[in-house]
């Protein structure tokens, strides 16, 4: 399997970490946003969309990262990412429901202004977004307070959907641009300890260095959630 | 089982039509909105959100429809609603995603202002939206030339989710509010003919009446997509 991503996409990011999780043997084309290497023939012929993550597996080539994962499921079915039983399936579904509704667009309205500029005129969306996010976000902790994974007791779709947005937000809430909007996430130990842990938890999942973004490693002094980083 | 739902929801309709297909008995709790009987504390409980549809089945409540439509799936595996082999799996839940992320919202940006008021106000809005909805439309009427069925060669949950959306896009062009902004959709026979054939493929389902929105047909005159509705 070959699988066309670019760095920091956090849809991208999701199919790396299930294709890690289930020891998949894979070819990763990591492709350059910036120099168009999505849009070229070959690339739009497998994903007219000119979007990434892109999967390429003989002759199936599929776009959309949830599309993607649930492939992989199927195809290589341990560990199962949707669930053992119908409730377990119903659960993770409805979780990453929960996510690509409600968090994904709040968190996307925060990062962007952030990462490409507009944060000082966009001040006023961006708390808006803030607030919707810590509505989630404490959800979400009152789950990871009860068990170790978001919607089931083993790790599964809806961890690794949403693990990448959490890491985006830290890090947009770490740069310069965003510390006179006081956005209230970081340090994620003390804003969410229970969402902390769970992110410890990924990270210590075999593969998972794999996985990580090879841009952010080489900004300057991002080591975690725990320490904003200076530059983009 | 028991479903809750609101006439006219479109992630209602989307269930109800995943039940009937799987021949699954239930009972339909029918909820008026505009008497808040999905803020109840006893639906409060089974979906903290306060939205529609909510399957419960048992000691299980769920929400979100997609997420319903995976737990049926496995609760009542025939006929399969998500392929039988991983290539359909992942054409369905990409085809589920391109509805999700290109084509919902744009109805919706349609849809409301129409049904809800302000339709002159937002003219320019809507029309923008018209014209992504007609880009992705004849992405979907290039695919039902070619075969039967959105994603695969048998009805599946990819046809389920986009058909209510279908239904509640064509609605909204034929209403008064619409008349003047000449958004290019109606006779579906014409524009699209493909899709208004497969249009057609899913009327004729057995159980299809029993998912009809009750209060459209208490509107006056709408008979399908070929006469506009002259009543909301």
């Amino acid at each position: 399997m070959e699988i066309f991503w670019f760095s920091g996409s956090s849809y991208a990011w999701r199919v790396l970490l299930a294709l890690e999780l289930k020891k998949i043997r894979y070819t990763s084309r990591l492709l350059e946003a910036s120099k168009g290497e999505h849009k070229t023939p070959e690339l739009l012929a497998l994903n007219p969309r000119g979007k990434v993550p892109i999967l390429r597996d003989g002759d199936i080539a599929l776009g959309e990262s949830l599309a993607i994962i649930a492939y992989l499921d199927r195809t290589t079915p341990e560990p199962p990412l949707f669930g053992r039983s119908a409730a377990e399936t119903g659960q993770i579904w409805r979780a990453i429901l929960d996510s690509l509704y409600y968090l994904e667009p709040a968190i996307n309205r925060i990062v962007g202004p952030i990462f490409f500029g507009g944060a000082d005129e966009k001040a006023d969306d961006i708390r808006a977004a803030a607030k919707e996010v810590h509505a989630e976000l404490q959800t979400v902790e009152r789950t990871l307070r009860t068990r170790s994974w978001l919607a089931t007791a083993t790790i599964s779709a809806a961890d690794i959907a949403l693990y990448p947005f959490i890491e985006l937000l830290l890090r947009a809430a770490g740069k310069d641009a965003a510390q006179s909007l006081d956005l209230g996430f970081l340090p994620l130990v003390e804003t969410y300890p229970a969402l902390a842990s769970w992110q410890e938890q990924i990270r210590a999942l075999p593969g998972y260095e794999r996985t990580y973004p090879p841009h952010w490693r080489t900004s300057t002094a991002y080591a975690g959630s725990h320490s904003p980083a200076p530059v983009a």
